[in-house]
């Protein structure tokens, strides 16, 4: 069994797909973990998967911690209400908005300072596309951020029992306090979101000979716009403060944009795309990539493969067999035909090496 | 040598990533092709990894086809010459914005109907974020959407021949007017382009802890700012038209968005973010799939890996000895850990065998 930093035993509230999943990843290294959520199904279906075993309220329980995986709408009710229950018990909760929950749970009248200095505001920077209990895997957070919003009148071992969560499952522990935090998920998180349903509403009503010329380009850029509305209109209320100055620079640039285009001949205008674009190419440059390596760290080779199975598997045992690490791989989307290109990612200098043996072995290398 | 449609030779103006890779694949297949840049090192770049022949412009050569491969500025005035030029000759471009050069050819006063018969514009959806010969390569074109846009005068064996460019690239042919073509990609490509630049604008100025947070959902909206402001001015100038409409119903909404989040506990809020959200779903939804399969068609399996050589390929093996098709593939990006999740696209029919075959194996499936 591996050795873990929580004792257990923890209790966790809300069994959708995150609190399940902490379930599992802490029942799995050996916790005892304990489950409530309002819905019978879910709960039942989360003890099922082995996420933890349902706890039956008026039991007498002191777990170590309490993790608060509810709905960012009653996470404040449902922290308040454990901090009140378990008087021995660190609480946290995981929803991805935390200055307003800390004021909410502050502002309650039956909360004394001993009471706050148990909570712990964490987010962990993990989720799918899909959700509920029946979604959850217990490896969700492994090697994903997970960010620690210790408040000034946080108990030392209580955000320490926060961190051994994060530790426990994998995750890389990440400090900031409320403010930044929400203004750090409402840039890199939360915006894109938004941008990405921006984009996607205009397809509503698109003629399907245009959606049939869509490439990787209009894929990734919508990919997210697939999330769960009944949650993110949660995060998005919750974290207005922090959007909305994004959205006008956003807005902003747009004008602008619009004002240019609708002139394209105008003295200036040219200059003035290509002043948005640069923008643009230096924004995305400035995001870290994989392992916290620098940007564009990698280096890409191409292939083209035969679209039947097996022929990316031998491709990346040829690639393992000559003793390079893959960092990223891409197949590339395309319509009707049977062959595909595949990008792997390397460390550049191994690029050459890559391409040399790949040749040799008789694949095709786009270079 | 494998059989081609076109017969040749065929000249290419303007050896830039598409020219040089329109050249290494058709004299990849056998075919005769001339080269002609007007910059001498890149025809050089050309010529040497392949592509064809420079031809030294006044020695006599009657290509069966000229293919125009220069930037969208000068595109128009390239065709006009190439048709005067080379009398018994069908003229395409490769330019990704075809209403504009069609207008513009046509209004030259040394164009005759004659001349016009034999242009036809072409647009292949292929592309990278290099640019340059020595990024091109031959199968930039296979499986990709390639669009054939013959006008009103076009002859028929121009576009026959226009086709057989397309189709002995491997790509496969669409067929629609000019105007269809400019308002399909301003929404499908230059739209998000567009989109896409605005996010990462909105980065520039970011604290590096915020931008630590980066997850997969910032990198995909933000993967195609990194593209080449010098050409994209030219793409959106030359399409501002069919542009500009698409962008102010993006402001439209964003206005409506911004008036909603600064009052966020507003009767109808919530319904309103809902609505914007569902609109994205409903948007992201009718983007059509790999092969032209419907959206969605596959089934999702995530299995966590270490980050080492060969494991990857190792699991790809695996997938493969059991005769299952991974449709696609996809690495997740994290910070800091040395342990990957690796997605795994299959069809719906394969998801369960696939599960089990992998456990039986030992790989670690999560869910």
């Amino acid at each position: 069994m591996p050795t873990t930093h929580l004792a257990g035993p923890i209790l966790v509230i809300g069994t959708g797909l995150l609190g399940t999943s902490v379930g599992l990843g802490l029942s799995q290294r050996g916790l005892n973990v304990w489950l409530i959520d309002p819905s019978p199904s879910a709960q039942t279906v989360a003890q099922d998967i082995g996420a933890g075993t349902i706890h039956v309220p008026g039991r007498p329980l002191a777990p170590e911690l309490v993790v608060v995986a509810a709905p960012p709408d009653v996470t404040a009710a449902v922290v308040t209400q454990a901090l009140l229950e378990y008087p021995m018990s660190t609480v946290v909760d995981i929803a991805s908005v935390k200055g307003s929950i800390l004021e909410a749970v502050r502002a309650d009248a039956r909360i004394t300072d001993e009471h706050l200095a148990r909570y712990v505001g964490t987010h962990p920077m993990a989720g799918r596309e899909r959700s509920g209990p029946a979604s959850a895997r217990g490896e969700l957070f492994t090697s994903m951020p997970w960010v620690i919003c210790a408040h000034a009148g946080s108990r030392g071992d209580s955000v320490k029992t926060a961190e051994a969560l994060a530790i426990d499952l994998g995750a890389t522990v990440s400090r900031m306090n409320a403010q930044d935090h929400d203004s750090s998920v409402a840039l890199i998180s939360h915006f894109p979101q938004v941008a990405s349903s921006l984009i996607a509403s205009r397809l509503l009503n698109a003629p399907g000979h245009s959606l049939a010329l869509a490439g990787n380009g209009l894929r990734d850029t919508t990919r997210i716009a697939a999330s769960d509305p009944k949650l993110w209109i949660q995060i998005l209320s919750h974290n207005a403060g922090a959007l909305v100055p994004i959205l006008r620079g956003m807005r902003e640039d747009l004008d602008r944009l619009v004002a240019t285009l609708s002139d394209p001949t105008a003295s200036g205008a040219l200059l003035d795309l290509a002043q948005l674009m640069g923008e643009g190419n230096a924004g995305q440059a400035r995001i870290p990539g994989k392992h916290g390596a620098p940007p564009q760290a990698f280096a890409l080779v191409t292939i083209v493969v035969k679209d039947k199975p097996g022929q990316v598997a031998k491709l990346l045992a040829d690639i393992g067999d000559a003793g390079i690490n893959v960092e990223d791989l891409r197949v590339e989307h395309s319509a009707g035909h049977q062959v595909g290109l595949v990008d792997v990612s390397v460390i550049p200098g191994r690029r050459e090496e890559l391409i040399t043996v790949l040749s040799a072995l008789g694949w095709k290398v786009a270079q």
